[in-house]
């Protein structure tokens, strides 16, 4: 039988989502705490790599539970919470038909990029990049609309990243949020690239400084060199916020 | 110069405000960089102390740059925030009257508790106290009304403090804030005794689980018993929310 989990996790601590031999990470977590619950190991796909340091409001990933074991599933959810550490929490435990597959069957997702203005707070500092100008909201937006439908975003993925197969994807929507001296780059789409959120987030922050014109954004996707764009921006502001099916 | 410093902190790493010989507290902290920057150690004087894993969105202390350093009081903050950790911040500095004293001249204090129901999450689990039964608002805030106004307290505060003078206090406002699963009682008054927050807290959940009625809480303040009232919840819900000059 096929499980789907929704997870919620504060990534500080680990080396991102996926298994590695140099770190923990929350595949290695949860697949060990699963392993002590079943007694034996399950195969774990997440819908995602995130990378060191993000976190995620909503992760979903699958998993079979073994032949025999399949009267757990409706502890399952309990048992993790009381074994898993506090930063990674199990929001949802639901079946699935056998043929589903977290990543492949995943329509789209948003990612949300917190900037934290003016005097920093001990709240979100693990949550936000610290930003020691103004923002103009206006400009940002204009920017961050440039962003919206269908390219080739291989100018916005990291320098020797390795992808197999097209790096055409299809952006929905692309805002900013305010809140204060809290603001929010929302961005979602079919899929993304390697480090592609914190990327267009920092070009975004370029055309904020004047160093990039918000008019040259449309050129600088289609031409695709990433030293085009703007900085990679840290890892901790950035959220995994919605997985969509 | 008398300076009145606005101060943030995260009270998870620290045993309270006031310097103690047992653990790293905030007002050691905060003393040690200050005698990094001025060069020489100056008294502080905090507006209240807050306990061990309590956190403060906003606490105020007082203390006297000495003569020959005014000029660094402009720049003050800055240095602060450069040399202090990441769970404290210095909001804003600013001159006071050399008879200023953050404690004597505090006209009052919000404190707000929260609470957290359903699933658990990574981000709050920190600043909030987790609950499993359901929260019946209207009650609560029958409860919570009960406080409000001047009253002796001396069964809200923890047994074998040591308090000087009078128990009266006058409540200001007791309130319950809901935003879906958070559920958050503030409460606001020209004083507090020791614990006495988390106690008021712990009766009006008490009320909620039906151990207590709430029409017997003026009956329960008044008797001045510490067993009468509900159980004292844990620190990390709690946040000094507000100074009142």
């Amino acid at each position: 039988m096929k499980l789907l989990l929704t997870l919620s996790f504060d990534g500080t601590n680990y080396c991102g989502w996926q298994i590695q031999p140099n770190g923990m990470t929350v595949q290695q977590r949860l697949t060990d705490t699963l392993t002590q619950i079943l007694g034996s190991r399950p195969t774990v796909n997440g819908c995602s790599r995130t990378d060191s340091g993000v976190h995620a409001r909503r992760f979903c990933c699958d998993f079979i539970i073994p032949e025999g074991k399949e009267h757990m599933s409706d502890k399952l959810m309990h048992a993790l919470n009381a074994l898993l550490p506090p930063d990674i929490a199990v929001l949802s435990c639901e079946e699935k038909p056998d043929s589903f597959h977290a990543r492949f069957d995943c329509k789209g997702k948003e990612y949300r990029y917190n900037i934290r203005l003016g005097t920093r707070s001990p709240f979100t500092e693990k949550y936000s990049y610290p930003y020691r100008r103004d923002i103009d909201d206006e400009l940002c937006r204009r920017a961050l609309t440039c962003f919206v439908g269908e390219h080739d975003f291989c100018g916005f993925m990291s320098a020797g990243s390795c992808i197999k197969g097209s790096t055409v994807r299809n952006i929905y929507k692309a805002e900013l949020l305010r809140n204060g001296n809290d603001v929010t780059f929302a961005v979602s789409g079919n899929g993304f690239l390697y480090n592609m959120v914190r990327i267009i987030c920092g070009t975004v922050l370029a055309v904020n400084e004047g160093k990039l014109d918000a008019d040259s954004l449309p050129h600088i996707i289609d031409e695709g060199k990433r030293m085009l764009a703007g900085p990679t921006l840290p890892a901790k502001g950035l959220f995994l916020w919605d997985v969509f099916y």
